[in-house]
């Protein structure tokens, strides 16, 4: 099972590479960019777990190893 | 308009971050995670452009600057 990940800054906390992002498409012309924000993407390839267990589990990952809970936070999808 | 933009290593790249993160998790006990890669998320706020134009304009994005052509690859997807 294929799990997908998303961890990013809550959105009251500053995003420096963002910003440094935003700055860098806004130089070279794409001035149609409002806003970027950049996180962390992980894919985590799962064995021998029910569905109904990963669902319970992934947000326990996330809190414990992935993710930052006091400045980020995450969303995850099961991909097949 | 909301685009997600992903980012990861090409499958031939060793990711040692991802690799860290899986070692963690079996450290932990989580043994039913078989692979993890670890990637980065853009979400990108657009004003003022078609649909059109950004499905054509991203992927340019995406080469230039928020990825490393030569190692990674990137997906994206119109969230709005």
């Amino acid at each position: 099972m294929k799990v997908r990940v998303l961890v990013s800054f809550k959105d009251s906390i500053l995003d420096p590479q963002g910003k440094t992002v935003e700055h860098s498409l806004h130089t070279l012309g794409y001035d149609f960019v409002d806003e970027v924000r950049q996180g962390k993407v992980f894919e985590l390839e799962l064995k021998g777990i029910s569905r109904e267990k990963a669902e319970k589990i992934i947000p326990e990952i996330a809190d414990k190893v992935l993710a930052n809970p006091i400045i980020e936070k995450f969303s995850f999808e099961i991909m097949d």
